[in-house]
């Protein structure tokens, strides 16, 4: 099977071109001004860009917690993440408590795989460190898994203390892999939750004030600081504050491998959604919190100047009826997420040209570099010879509203409700099939192939 | 009895005039170009200083600590102050596990009372905070004791947690105190500790290798940035590095109340001292470690430029024969400290000397920076109408060599052996009583009196 | 003559003691808790504070300017000073084209000496440099003047380029003087202006805007690294904004002898006043102009953490009337100044006190640190034996409004008109003689003397 | 005429794949993993990488300087360039006093034309700006000409004031280009000369001694401050500094369009080399002049971050025969430059590769970086369909030594004698056509095409 895309502007992190590209199976085979093969199937992609398929490496799909499970399954989540151009995820497979590294990689396989539209990894979110687990890193990154998560947050929960975060990123980092860290002072936060529950603060807004940046910032830092003596590469997940990012530009121009990535959420929400009635608050309860407004436009300079490397979405939804609810009364039972895997791609787009961003720079911060810092280039980010056919053709020109009443996501609100953007994903291939294309998805459930990952390539 | 101190230099803080000093018992009652009073005993300062009596405010007598004591116990200690010209010292009584503050300071009452020969005050270090303790803060405070230390180092035996920093930070906060903090990363040095234990590294410059300045620089920015957000004052103790002083001047710049000092030995002293042979690099294991000379002159300029308070001695000493020499083959048990509470003021004075210090800046290092970050001023730290007659005549002509041999700490070993340095306190006044004249000590030990200490003064 | 000023609360710099000044002549021989002299006069100042008298080290009385003159004579302006508690002023003497410096001192000596009310120095302002000039930097030091002043605005005017801006530096320096800078890029501000004119722009606000704050924070770094490679200590004058500060703390904190000052306009006042109606605007066009309020706090920081060294006026009055409606219609021609010398010391406390500052601090920012920057200490800027008897009896409780109705400048207007403060300076001596009483003018113009200044003492 | 170049590896700022390059006429027409089509000749590149040409936005081919003329001609330096894997170049066509815009591009493109044997360009040096000049900017960029050169150094000779600086700017920015700065303060400089001259000291080093970091710093600032007033691009050329580079890093974090450049001397050679016997360090004598080793790696740090973004050469040799020789007695009479055309893409490859660097970083920074910074991307800069066919066989694993000797360019010294390295550009095409190879230069000099160059592409 041969499909051949013509006419297109082909975008990838560096080039801009008109041409055409020529897919052979799964594969990539050529690109060209004027390609002279035929192929089975021609699809026009006059005015359109053609460019890599998305990448998000920061999702969450059927995942426990606070009591309750993501609503989006690997099923409806990745449909989702196809529909907004997206054909590579990474979702947190989680160590509980007892479990071995294979225990735990098996159980993800064991729900991701008969489900996924599209490819997908896991990071391997460690909560527990026994001298039996060091030596089952070099496993996992054989496995093709090459990314470790901790969390500084979330104290006796997924919470590990900073012995654990040592001996994790030394292990990480002597097997080849590189260590994620949600990096927040999980251990003030709790105090500071204490305190306000103990003057009877319980509303969605307190979520955020028990959550300041300063704590955010300190996480960073200690994260990079350990990072640097242990002699590992650290990647701080879902950077939302100005301060928290400066520490990441201090300990990179120090030397260290030290990277970071923000969310569509933090690029274009605030605090002040904390103040919407009917408890509404609560659907941008999520961590870190939304923070004030001077942090947005720091954050896309940032992305722009390289201070952070991509864009995720931490895409953990639940439904505001039935599940955010829960936390009526007690902001520390709100289940923490948001919905977004949909929206990233044209929010990223919409953002970045209203800044003057190059449209090279939006592929990469959608895909490119994804694909680089967590192991899978060139197989994934790119449009060349060679690599994964997963491709979109991008409507730049359409305009549209984002809603809940129309996105896929198994969700009953969106946190960008009623935003108005341009740029639609319009067809999309994953490894050289089309699965979305005239508003519908063709593809079938389970299609979706785990990505084994080598090393990351700091960029 | 009247004391009058007729034609010296007198150099506070500001001022800085040739004149005549009167003192009517334990205070200063007036100061004048030429007092008309008569005295029951005049002494004669021409060509020399008299300055407000320094204040030591970090020193260990008679710790417990790795299983030996410092080798100077209250009276001892105080002695060799004052030949050096120190007239106050904080020490610090450490809470231990199960007992309350108020027991932890009856008991150090009891053992320093009967010995000091000058006044004398302790740091609280609150090593265990139960819900029991929070009322106790407020009663410390009216006792006279306003700041209260804490360690992020020495876990196991020191070491809290950072439920209990926040907790403490902000007790003492509410009860008008500060927080005194001892920041490294104790875990993570401890995994380095255990590596180099692995490694078979078992010398003394091991135990600086195992405590980089990055873990200083982490220890600082977490207890500041937990300052930060339980609204406290914190004063980072023994900044031993450039990286980590940095961190002190973002905080404070950021609008915290960050405040911290240096020692004499971070000041003179470099890490190359640790390739001593013989073992004679044991003479150096105290914590923070030395570091690379690189970090000197940044000290210096952060003492001129007010990045860093004061510079105190963290005197602690042990001696080499019997007491360091325990960790021969494991630099874990090396008794942690050195001696140097009779050296500082003339070491300090050579320093910023040659550095182009003006003499008042030399007196606030020394003096009036403690009195008023610690609560003592105005009754220390100034020569002023009212204050106590704590004053030294300093001559600042008198070239020596500083030894062990001639020193009157009970340490067999100085750290500065063979230094040749100006400046000699020749005599010192305690409260109107002259304690060291001629070279000899004319006082009474336990003649030294607690001084009730009031709210820090941010300068 | 003696006097005996009684039972104040004595603050200086450093001291805060209630005691008894003893004055004897113009100097101050003694300072005591109950002095036992008695005196030819006796001030009772209970419950008020006791302080230094005030220096203004930068005002400009009876000066030429944008063909007007400034509307205080050395006369008006120095009572008026007095009236505010500043016992001390440094104007600025300014080379007239041809002029040597012996010439143009002598000129200001003609004007000020005759009619000053306190006493008084010069900077003085090179606008010309030839060969010959070289070996008057000695002579005017010898003379006792140890500051010398460049702008680098004002082109055509008194601007100086880079060449006469190193030979002044390095020349002050070789003579044991600092060099002051009026430090805006002159040049390219000349371009904006021009660029506003042609598009017919002539009101007041495009003043400000003319001058922006990074062209301020270009002119500061420039003179900064000029005086660096000169190797000569250099002091700017009039930092009105948080950029140009930076340099200041970038510089110094590379090793360099820079300072700088800020002036009350620029602590209380932001660039919104220009928007007042009916040309009132013009009343705030001086150099540099207001700037945005997100400027005042880091202003007020950088005071307290010694950032910038002291406040200033910049006192250049001139009337509404007939002088600022010079520039209807073309803010080129409304001349460049604003009233203040009267309100400083005022101001200051009422600014330092809503913030924390101790009121050492304050005594410092209004006469202490100018006293030691300009080489008048200890002559000036103390409380303490042997200086000059310049003394405030400030009345810290007094509420009251500031407004050109009861000012005793020479100005139809109050840049502060309508301001509540507290404080009053009460009675006022200069050199042991009260000049202040009761509301009252009690001295006689000409009885300031000329204050010979030493080398300045860097801080 | 077609050309295939077959199985190399193909590496672009953002690719790294093995495959085919297939090439019609002067274009890449198309790439694949293996490409059906047969050319008329077919080139093997296994195990070779594949890049595109370089580019080398900074020369100075036959250019009058200090009384004597660079020793490559156009003819001459372009074959050198060739055999050192550049294909494209800049040079500067600088305006003499009293010349139009236009008769300065007349004259070079009169001399450049017939002797290129690589594509070229200009950047306008502007040594004068009067009020005719303003509608000249727009005509330069029209055709094809979009970037603009000012020198704040070398006063009397290019030097041109703020206010021509400000202009050319905003001019510049108005018409769509960018404008390129020398930036140090020459004013000061040459008082330092002045001064070094005066004191007789006359060798190569007081070069060096005359133009230190801190007035390349100083130059830096205060064209990106001026360029943010302009509202205009500003690109620094040859950094040599960390303080310098930091100014643009400081410049674009505040949100400007501020860019900047290295070469190759910088980041292999120190200021020692000016210490070598018998005048020999005038071979290093160029502006701005070699600096302590300490600025090294943070320039390859600079690069790596992309706090700068290229690398070039300012290749403007001089024979030390003859032509450096002019300066033996003074330091001033040596003519600045020094030949690097050639070496830049090895050394840089042999550089980058030491330091971690991707082979993607290596070709942004020898070619497409400077194809979208000065407009010429996406027809240089990349392999892509529809780009020029500029491309480089590489033989990264050669081994060789850089000599005098060996080099093609005409000079008589090479700035890297001896030095070892890997990497040789084995082939060369320009346009499609084979111009070097077997060590042969095989094209014909005057084939070099003049590039119009578009508005740059901040990146």
């Amino acid at each position: 099977m041969t499909t051949l895309i013509k006419n297109g502007r082909v975008i990838t992190a560096t080039d801009d071109y008109i041409g055409d590209v020529f897919i052979d199976g799964e594969k990539i085979v050529g690109v060209g001004k004027t390609l002279p093969q035929t192929a089975d199937r021609t699809i026009d992609a006059s005015n359109k860009l053609v460019i890599p398929g998305a990448i998000d490496p920061h999702v969450h799909m059927e995942l426990p917690f606070g009591g309750t499970v993501s609503s989006d399954d690997f099923k409806t989540g990745t449909i989702a993440a196809a529909f907004g151009g997206t054909t590579s995820i990474i979702d947190f497979a989680i160590q509980y408590k007892g479990k071995t590294f294979k225990e735990t990689l098996d159980d993800w396989d064991s729900r991701a795989g008969p489900k996924c539209a599209i490819d997908y990894s896991y990071h391997l979110a460690v909560t527990e460190y026994e001298p039996r687990h060091k030596k089952e890193f070099a496993e996992v990154v054989e496995r093709g898994i090459t990314t470790f998560k901790i969390f500084l947050a979330y104290p006796g929960v997924f919470m590990i203390d900073d012995t654990t975060m040592f001996r994790v990123m030394q292990s990480a980092g002597e097997a080849g892999g590189m260590t994620l860290v949600h990096a927040e002072n999980g251990i003030a936060i709790q105090q500071m939750i204490d305190n306000l529950v103990a003057e009877g603060k319980m509303e969605p807004k307190y979520h955020a004030q028990s959550r300041p940046p300063t704590m955010q910032a300190d996480g960073v830092a200690r994260a990079l600081r350990v990072g640097e003596v242990a002699n590992a590469p650290v990647f701080i997940v879902h950077v939302s504050c100005e301060s928290a990012m400066n520490e990441i530009v201090r300990s990179r121009d120090e030397g260290n491998a030290s990277f970071g990535e923000t969310c569509t959420q933090y690029l274009f929400l605030n605090e002040t959604y904390y103040d919407k009635p009917n408890f509404e608050g609560a659907k941008y309860v999520f961590t870190p919190p939304l923070v004030p407004k001077e942090n947005i436009e720091p954050l896309w300079k940032g992305l722009k100047l390289g201070y952070l490397q991509e864009v995720s979405t931490d895409h953990c939804p639940f439904n505001f009826k039935g599940q955010k609810e829960l936390g009526r009364g007690d902001f520390r039972k709100i289940p923490n997420g948001g919905p977004g895997v949909e929206d990233r791609l044209s929010l990223v787009y919409d953002g970045a040209m209203k800044r003057g961003f190059s449209l090279n720079k939006w592929v990469d911060l959608c895909s490119t570099a994804s694909a680089k810092m967590f192991g899978m280039f060139p197989k994934k980010g790119t449009i060349a010879p060679g690599s994964d056919a997963d491709i979109v053709i991008f409507d730049h020109n359409k305009e549209r509203t984002i809603s809940a009443k129309t996105h896929h996501m198994n969700c009953d609100y969106s946190l960008f409700e009623g935003m108005q953007i341009k740029g639609l994903p319009e067809t999309v291939l994953s490894r050289g099939k089309v699965i979305i294309e005239d508003g519908q998805y063709k593809g079938t459930p389970g299609e979706g192939k785990f990505i084994r990952r080598g090393e990351c390539a700091q960029l």
